[in-house]
């Protein structure tokens, strides 16, 4: 195969499947024998699902619930859910059972025998052991960028494929516990192949409208862009989260009367056992529409010792199916989510179709699960800092072909994509461990990285990564008069950025790498604020600024040289008028002006100087006042899943904030919120630098800290967030799209995740925030945008974690100090997608790592693609994802098919043949079969 | 085989062994491969024992121990633990296992297929699965009659043989958690043929002495009468109780760190998992005497999945000795209690020698296990007279040939010897459900009684059981003019009773069998206590009572008849001598004469007429207020198991008691102390019926009652007590036999478990009280003894039990009230035993219960033979026990061998041969061989 034109035919942005760029060998397909219990068609038919929900961290680390550590924490050990499940699976050929989460199974079956691995092959071939979802972990849906979770998703799907082949490719996906779901996360699932998709939370005036609905099965259009049913995804509501039915829990950690039927003894129950289920099944099947019903057996660490489990659903089925001698007209058997799927295709009926998505969850009137969009921001960047390396990390190892087994941190990157991780809802020295795992990652990633470079530049010179720039600290910029910097670009165009040095000289000379002397580079002093969070880590005094550019999937080199060292600069207010009190204060470039109020220093107005758009603007911080429980309405504390402030109103932390002007201005609103608002030449975005924290809890009350920006702009009651980093999804206040809301959290009900971007539009402008992480917000009042930027909780939500949210470390013992950026762009709606889109891929990929300039690409791939995967797949082939990036309608420029030459793409791989996968490179895509399901609605 | 003598040659009591009168099959000697690991001799040798505790009751039922109901009390389930350590045990032939309760393991087994049987087999049959103890339980050492012990443990110890054959018999008795243990104990299970026996708890001062002096290992000679070796057991003491040492317990009830030996995940901790072995196995062998020590790998109902206990104990060994490569001297194996014994055997050394028993059990200095001698009396009589029903039972069974199956109540029995069963220790729903179970037992003995009788007597008039006698209630006597009494002896010589029936007519006749008008019958009202007490449950006004006979194991007829109706007769004096004040109020009859202060009431003199002694005897009844946990010394407070008063001086009820004397004398102390105090004709013991409750808890006070005997006998602080209703040891106040007491509880630390008796004497009087059940008692006081009769407390002391020991019924909801009896005796010290041996053996399995005359017997046994099992073994053989039953040198009469004519013994059975077994039925007498162990001191 030559070139291959991708197929991005169709006037709409998607995802594109997966090019594997080799003649790769066609896989068998799995010819199972007839896997599914037969059902009865007269009957209703109870599909009882044996399943166990593993945590890939929560309450304990990934590794302490893999081996049972900790149980004093938690009891669970998920290597002996796996011992235990496959003994007990040969006890019973008719016995079934689900496996989730990649991460776990991963690990168990390295220390397994060839015979216990035959054994499972063969358990898995005759589907009485069935992997569904099958991802690394159980992704959480609000916090996680698509770019991580496709990740994480191939690497759980990949193991699968290599070990079982076809057999082990799983049907479903399964989201039975995170806490929202998201309509990216549908889409992804769609293209993956998936033929359904359960889940056990939503808001519960959804639940208790579908329920009478009979809607809690239902199709998903899960893309307003992709052609149906591209993005179509039939959608099950489990009946019971995905718990047992009550009084039928027989794991081990459960309390529930095993079924008695030794008449000699005392206590036999089977009669009433029989009776309580029975009427559970047909209270149930009122609320579903075939006379199929799934019930989930099973939950948290479950089956730890599944003898227990199997030995009462056993006697469960036959004592059950037993009474239809009398005239019951219940049966119930061993199933799978697959294979009650099966019968709900079977039944051919139509269903309720779905285009928004499931948030924000609540579980009651004051129980809104909207707190952990920001919760733990700090992991939160981290988390996405860490993706944009693991993406340098894996193309820097192609271009250069580096041997083929390399531990990259691609594992610590998925684990952490866990509902219980980026989400910020585990205990705190869960949080650690994951960081402590992504840092590991990143170690491993700075020796690729080190020896790519000095592959690619031929200077073996070390090389000192910096790390801690966010409080400016690099212990080589800080003490060296000389010294080289290197910047990476990941992204498929040329992207230019402010780097921003620790020094401790007054003026520098800074050279590009065709040694001319390009950038003059500004030095300006650190602020107090910066000075506070480094904790004396560093000692610079200044800071040197310089705009550097970067080619398409390459680096470039600057050599900084100390032009004059001595006292800091003074001052300068060079972008400051310095005209009277009627001029307003402000700061501008070629593309953009801010001003300022001069009585209160806050911001006042952002005008886009090419489109001549002008918005009022102020900003402001505030802080919301987390319940404590008390409270007539409800005992629902604030915590780190549930967000629950006392008022709707927040305080204002200062309704002025001194300001100091030195190229950027400073704003300071007290000694724990502080702010640089900076323009750089080359970006068409402000960006505003905060720092919060660490939260005084002195007055014992918990904070959740928001900035809110109010404009002149009429919403309307509208706003945008969007979904997963990817398409965007319109909201309105105190409104759902499928059902009339009883709003009763007039804050936390109308709180979203904003993941990469949100907006707010009237007709001529829009103001559009790009997030350096996932956080919370909403648009409370006209005209504004809030994002909740950090909390620090003295309570727990009483939603397991058992910890108050309320973050501190080993150098912050005070409490955490977060930093971080938003960038606005003002713009008129037609054309804002075309700043954002470019400008959020950067956010998020866009991070330059510090080495002579080389591009891995022939060219500058166009604008709309986004190149979202280059990866090592195997020795002769890489996995390369491009993306599309625009929504359909969102630009006139850009939403539009495009093709790429793969040929003529990359400068140092040749191309000997390419085939299209699905998105999550499990299948071929020509072989991708999805069950079609009808909407009630026409197609 | 024609008549058998038995081998009571020598001149000393036993228990004789079983006599199985039929020609019996021999069964084939366990011939097994070599199934214990082999040990290295020049290493510390580490048996790592894998166990499971199984209390048959305690916080839950049997059942819902069985079952794994109720866990939300604890988690348990025993048909888990069977199904799991099966299947472990067939992952790696070197594990090992033991089980010990057969109450569970049989309702296991019954439950099995034929495959999981023929495993099972395979696995007893190579050793890998090890039966040890195998009674039906894990008997009570404290609280139990040694009767009931032999029947529980030959029931289980049957099935084994029956199911497993000679592989199944256990060497070694294992009572790893009993609180304290008894001496006749370790008689029994030495002639039960056992090895070795090893336990887990003693008082924390001995395993101090012993750990010094490395006595945890020793020779217990458990009988003053048995020629050595008969009577000796090897007794190892466990190193920490039963559980793993500590940080090694990897059950799933347990916290403990697993061995996290995979290095790609993080903690790898084998290092410091093996370092922590040594130091501890080093430690150990320190206080031990080989270079073998044991390891107990488990704990209570552990092993449910057995999976997480030897997945890490493989790894634990071989990673422990995989160190001898680097030098180590240690060598971990996987081993059972026998193999560990039979290295202790092998290594030829002499063991310190003991001979008086474990009581009391102490934890810490004032932690005294000594509360459940007298925990929940009631029950402690229930058993007991259930234990005479049983027999009497058993005996009818094969008098009258029923078929071989019937449902007999030894099951019931036999769970309630469990040590947390008649012990009082377990929580109130469970007591009430070893109740209910023995009640289940009664209505089964007493279909079978009635068709016995009805076989017998060939009269079928339907038979009404008065079982509420204790509180004077029996409708059919209450409201008949005329019925029949039968009345049973089990007996195995003619014994005469006084029978008490409630009647409302002022006078009856009462004839025999013969149709003689033998007995006039005294009618006498009913007294105030006894109509409080059978609370509305019958409205009789009087007694009748007449001194009833029966033939040895045999039954005869009273015929009563109404003679005057009418209002109650007036109250009689007859016995009472009417002089003035300076004469003493007294009752007495042709054998005693018992005096009583006409000041106070109370009790102060006793006579014995035909030897001419008498004594000054006053009695009285006091309560110690129970420790409430706020005491300086200790925060223990009493409870269940453990007695500790708030001080050794208890306070007295009343000085003085109103007193009635109608026929008898009844004292009334308090509305919750009253007493009756008779004397019969034809006894020569002084009943004591008391009654005691509801104790009042108002005051918010936890009060211990006892009754004390003040005697004019110079006791010089010794006393003595029966040891489970055998044989007698000598007790001194603050003094323990084995090693110099430091005393911390001058009260609860000298008490003693007083099975049936127990005696104060100097040389010229022995005063002598035989009890109806187990209680626990002293002498604090020189010439004093004292008895604790009922306990009511208001905390819980930390045990385990969590609740109060604080009974109440539907019938009692203020407080139980409990009545009983104590027989006085007053003798010569010589001539003692010659009264109390039979008195005892009367108190125990002299109930009558209501049928014309029958005798089993010929004749008469002679007085030292006691008749103590007679019961259908299978249909054409019955299992005898006769039994010597006085001690050596206690009996100028009757401490003699004795030969006994089986062929002329039984009137109804043809004796067509006999075999003589162990103790427990289990073994051929003449193959029993047991190892050979030497005392430190001679012979």
């Amino acid at each position: 195969m030559a070139a291959v034109s991708l197929p991005l035919a169709a006037l709409l942005p998607l995802l594109c499947g997966c090019v594997c760029v080799c003649a790769c060998v066609r896989a068998r397909a799995c010819v199972r024998v007839q896997s599914c219990h037969a059902t009865k068609p007269n009957l209703l038919n109870v599909h009882l699902v044996p399943h166990t929900h593993d945590d890939v961290g929560w309450l304990k680390t990934v590794d302490q619930y893999y081996y049972g550590d900790r149980n004093d924490i938690q009891h669970a050990g998920v290597q002996y859910i796996l011992d235990s499940v496959v003994d007990q699976l040969l006890k019973n050929p008719d016995r079934r059972f689900i496996y989730v989460e990649t991460a776990f199974f991963y690990r168990w079956w390295k220390r397994q025998s060839a015979d216990v691995r035959r054994t499972v092959r063969r358990l898995v071939d005759e589907g009485r052991l069935e992997f569904v979802n099958g991802g690394w972990c159980m992704s959480d849906e609000a916090t996680t960028h698509y770019s991580a979770v496709i990740d994480q998703m191939t690497m759980g799907l990949r193991f699968l494929n290599d070990t079982f082949g076809p057999c082990g490719r799983p049907r479903v996906a399964w989201h039975i516990d995170p806490f929202g779901h998201a309509r990216e996360h549908a889409s992804m699932f769609a293209q993956m192949g998936y033929d359904g998709f359960f889940f056990g939370r939503l808001d519960y005036q959804d639940r208790s409208r579908r329920r009478i609905a009979r809607e809690q099965e239902l199709l998903w259009r899960a893309s307003d862009s992709l052609t149906p049913p591209m993005a179509d995804l039939f959608t099950g509501i489990l009946p019971n989260g995905y718990n047992p039915p009550e009084g039928f829990c027989w794991d081990q950690s459960c309390d529930d009367p095993p079924i008695r039927d030794d008449p000699d003894l005392e206590d036999y129950n089977v009669d009433d056992v029989v009776k309580r289920f029975l009427a559970i099944a047909n209270t149930q099947a009122k609320v579903y529409k075939t006379n199929h019903i799934i019930m989930t057996m099973g939950s948290d660490f479950q089956y730890e010792n599944a003898n227990l489990w199997y030995k009462n659903l056993d006697k469960l089925i036959r004592y059950v199916n037993g009474r239809q001698a009398n005239g019951s007209r219940v049966h119930a058997l061993y199933s799978t989510p697959s294979c009650y799927l099966q019968e709900l295709h079977r039944a051919n009926l139509t269903w309720a179709l779905k285009t928004d998505d499931f948030f924000p969850y609540a579980d009651d009137a004051h129980d809104l699960w909207t707190g952990y969009f920001t919760s733990r921001p700090a992991l939160k960047r981290y988390e996405r800092i860490s993706n944009g390396n693991l993406q340098t990390c894996n193309q820097l190892e192609i271009l250069i072909k580096w041997p083929p087994y390399v531990v990259l941190p691609e594992k610590a990157m998925a684990v952490a994509q866990h509902h219980d991780a980026v989400s910020g809802t585990e205990k705190q020295h869960v949080a650690d461990d994951y960081a402590r795992r992504l840092a590991g990652g990143w170690l491993r990633c700075q020796v690729l990285v080190s020896n790519s470079l000095a592959a690619l530049s031929g200077s073996t010179a070390e090389r000192i990564y910096c790390d801690k720039l966010n409080v400016s600290v690099c212990p080589l910029t800080e003490s060296s008069s000389k010294f080289s910097v290197n910047v990476y670009n990941p992204l498929a165009r040329p992207v230019s950025w402010p780097v921003r040095l620790p020094v401790n000289g007054t003026s520098y000379k800074v050279s590009d790498a065709e040694g001319e002397n390009k950038y003059s580079g500004d030095v300006v002093p650190l602020s107090a604020a910066t000075r506070a969070v480094r904790r004396n880590r560093g000692f610079a005094v200044n800071e040197l600024v310089f705009q550097a550019r970067a080619p398409p999937l390459g680096f470039t080199t600057y050599s900084v040289s100390l032009l004059r060292d001595g006292p800091p600069a003074a001052s300068t207010r060079r972008r400051t008028p310095t005209a009277g009190k009627p001029s307003r204060p402000s700061i501008y470039d070629c593309f953009l002006r801010v001003t300022f109020d001069p009585d209160t220093g806050l911001l006042s107005g952002l005008s886009n100087l090419e489109t001549k758009q002008t918005i009022k603007l102020t900003q402001n911080f505030y802080w919301y006042n987390a319940s404590d429980g008390n409270n007539s309405k409800s005992d629902q504390p604030s915590g780190a899943y549930i967000f629950r402030p006392n008022s709707s109103t927040p305080f204002v932390i200062s309704r002025t904030a001194k300001t100091e002007t030195v190229q950027e201005v400073r704003q300071w609103f007290s000694p724990w919120v502080s702010q640089v608002v900076r323009l750089h030449g080359d970006s068409r975005a402000l960006e505003l630098e905060w720092t919060v924290g660490p939260l005084p809890i002195d007055d014992d009350l918990g904070k959740e800290v928001i900035t809110r920006l109010d404009s002149s702009i009429q919403t309307a009651e509208y706003f945008y967030t969007d979904s997963n980093g990817r398409e965007i999804l319109q909201r309105k206040k105190d409104f759902r799209p499928t059902w009339i809301l009883r709003q009763s959290e007039p804050v936390a009900g109308n709180y979203y995740p904003i993941n990469s971007r949100a907006f707010i539009k009237d007709e001529v402008d829009q103001l559009t925030v790009v997030t350096d992480r996932s956080q919370g917000g909403s648009s409370i009042q006209n005209g504004s945008l809030e994002i909740m930027l950090h909390r620090r909780l003295l309570y727990d939500d009483v939603r397991g974690v058992a910890e108050p949210l309320n973050e501190t470390s080993a150098l912050f013992p005070e409490g955490l100090v977060v930093r971080g950026r938003l960038l606005l762009s003002l713009d008129r709606p037609p054309t804002a997608a075309d700043a954002h889109r470019p400008l959020a891929q950067q956010a998020v990929l866009g991070r330059w790592s510090p080495c002579l300039q080389f591009s891995g690409l022939q060219a500058a791939l166009p604008p709309a693609v986004h190149l979202l995967t280059l990866t090592q797949w195997d020795e002769d082939s890489v996995l390369l994802r491009l993306e599309h990036q625009f929504q359909s309608r969102e630009s006139k420029e850009n939403s539009r098919p495009v093709t790429v030459n793969l040929q003529k793409l990359f400068s140092t791989l040749e191309i000997l043949g390419a085939s299209e996968l699905n998105l999550s490179a499990n299948q071929w895509k020509d072989e991708m079969k999805r069950f079609h399901w009808t909407p009630q609605t026409g197609m």
